[in-house]
């Protein structure tokens, strides 16, 4: 079953509205195995509504169509369905009730254009629209299906929700799909795909899709297939091999997060971490403690921005930040930061960052994007050298990645 | 001029993605006074991407192509392409030479899918991108113009900047659109409607177009007309006069940010600031020291976040925070928290927050959203109690918002 979504209006081209209808009937129909194929967005405008719904009932088996149904007068998608599929609106008196019910219940008067709402095309089946006043319309023709929704997103996912995923399933043998994906940190697409080469092809091989879908500092691979108990395990077994080819990268699955990853592992072992933030000003802590219940395992941090608070706050050699070889971004004052920070505040693991996190600010020897990063633990502390870019944003991003992940892996014991 | 975008990848079909970039380039184009009437979504598929070329190149004069670009075996785009314009692969030294610099500037080995980013169409004009080694490509046939650009939002967004916008601009006799945009925080979209509503009025008279565009904690105002001399002049003159209804709330113009004015307000005063945080953990100074060159008027800062450490860090009264009928959430915390701070951060402001983030932790009288905020400074210490609402990441914003509003208000004396 071949699905095609259409997206009515102006605000979704012009980029007032992001299109998150869309991605949410993509999800909604990857999950009951239907596939979504072509994603359409179009102005209320009567030709292009027509080519749009003429096309896609070509190419699609069931098309999903939002917006373009409110009272307003841009709205012409009811009258362009109803001569598309050449029938007229007719009195719904359900609608009808269901409408003058909707405004009574909120005290508020009823217009015409209200009224104009309970008038669905002949043809049509209506779908309930608990929350609104413009009903879902189901239409079938030459076994194809057209379904017309509100845009407005909790209407749409009440109806699809309610009516349209349940009509679909019984009336498609839907053969759904199955995906894993796997968390990575701290290594490129590139590098993964040199890695994984053999088990890559094996993947294929076997007739499963491997996606790379990389962001600033991270990068998840998906792999997807047919949902069978056979592919179910041979996808797992595929995505532990991978995760074994990196466990200091590998960090996670599904939607894991570094942040929940981290917090998760403390919260077992009742350990606490603080950090000692130069570049990324409170960053790192901010997304500690952007996870519910971060209290158990976080009490507290510093953020020690100028060499003065360096050696005020966790004793900082004045004699390291001084020296015109060492200085602020290194070794040596990024583990003292670690260190020093981890007894001040009693914790567990102290991580801490200090960098160029530019635009302005690098030489020669620390470009913009040199970070310096240290855990201090109960074994030891460990240090590390990154080089990113030269964006200010992201270099801050990827500098708590980083450290996140640099944390993960002194957790584990997997720094050396 | 009408333009057509065309995204590539199944991660935007099944939901795992939100096609931000499609309302970025709306947006863009919007701006440039060009008409973006059709999106299209697609996979990564030949035939797919061979009929949504033909189509969009039929039906628009500009078609804006992202996605399908990376260095892995899932993307064709660019041999789709190559068949499409009737043209061949060849390498261009420069890409060559920009792909080597950018892993040598990383330290990082090249390979030989990165060597592959080099090789361009023949007849497509190479657009340079200065952040990721798929360079965009710019093909021309028959009066219509295909622009194929990575999909990842960063690299999109400066190869339009860059090379897109200006050769557009250049090439089509485009009615720009004249756009000024008040910055505004801490005041819901309805009440600024109640206050502004005889200026609106004129505003509408005028002939042009306002904009309420809220996000959490913030409302941006847009005033809009056709581009000339005069109209500039009559949407500055009701800007400011909207502005001077609220001073407390109207904190910028354009894509000002509120650190950056308070940034700016700092340095001019040769003043500093620190911060106390607790259910912001480190948010708050996060967003300072985002801006290149907060080191002028930023040291450092507290993270507060348990009890002992709002105690041991900068002196909060125990007897308070174990008082049942006070406690950590209250103006009495909070206050001691920003006078304790500011002395020991040796700063001329100090900015506490202090409350529930939640989605747990709330009580009858403290439910989630309830956020105390003080700011102390030379003139004593001015103290807000919020009431936000129960999602954790809006409540941590809204708090950074309106801490960074409060610590503006109070540097210009307008909090009493």
């Amino acid at each position: 079953m071949i699905v095609e979504v259409i997206s009515i209006g102006d605000e979704l081209l012009i980029g007032q509205t992001v299109n998150t209808n869309a991605a949410w009937m993509g999800t909604a129909m990857r999950e009951i195995g239907a596939d979504m194929d072509f994603g359409t967005v179009i102005r209320d405008e009567e030709n292009d509504l027509r080519d749009a719904f003429e096309r896609a009932l070509t190419r699609a088996d069931v098309v999903l169509v939002t917006g373009g149904l409110g009272p307003t007068k841009d709205d012409i998608t009811k009258h362009v369905l109803c001569d598309y599929f050449n029938t007229q609106l007719v009195e719904n008196s359900d609608v009808l009730e269901h409408v003058r019910g909707f405004f009574e219940a909120r005290g508020r008067k009823m217009l015409d254009v209200n009224i104009m709402q309970a008038h669905v095309p002949e043809k049509a089946t209506v779908l309930h629209n608990e929350f609104g006043t413009a009903p879902g319309m189901w239409f079938e023709e030459n076994g194809k299906i057209l379904v017309s929704m509100p845009g407005v997103p909790y209407e749409m996912k009440y109806i699809m929700r309610e009516h349209v995923i349940p009509r679909l399933q019984a009336r498609f043998d839907l053969d759904k799909l199955y995906y894993q994906t796997l968390q990575t940190q701290g290594i490129g697409e590139s590098y993964i795909a040199d890695r994984i080469e053999s088990i890559e092809n094996e993947v294929r091989e076997a007739g499963f899709a491997l996606a790379y879908l990389p962001s600033p500092g991270s990068v998840r691979l998906r792999i997807a297939s047919r949902d069978t108990e056979g592919n179910r395990k041979a996808i797992a077994g595929f995505i532990d091999l991978i995760a074994a080819t990196m466990p200091k990268h590998a960090f996670g699955k599904e939607e894991d997060t570094l942040e929940e990853v981290v917090g998760k592992l403390l919260r077992e072992r009742e350990e606490t971490v603080t950090t000692i933030e130069s570049c990324t000003g409170g960053a790192v802590a901010a997304k500690i403690t952007s996870i519910s219940g971060a209290s158990d395992y976080f009490n507290g941090a510093l953020i020690t921005y100028s060499n003065e608070m360096k050696t005020q706050l966790v004793g900082v050699d004045p004699a390291i930040l001084d020296d015109q070889n060492i200085g602020a971004v290194s070794q040596q004052t990024v583990e003292q930061m670690a260190v020093g920070g981890r007894e001040r505040m009693q914790a567990t693991y102290g991580v801490a960052l200090s960098g160029v996190a530019g635009p302005n600010g690098g030489t020669d020897e620390k470009p913009v994007g040199t970070v310096w990063i240290a855990v201090a633990g109960p074994k030891g502390v460990f240090s590390k050298k990154c080089l990113f870019e030269s964006n200010r944003e992201r270099n801050i991003r990827r500098s708590v990645l980083t450290a996140l992940n640099l944390l993960r892996c002194e957790i584990l014991g997997l720094n050396q």
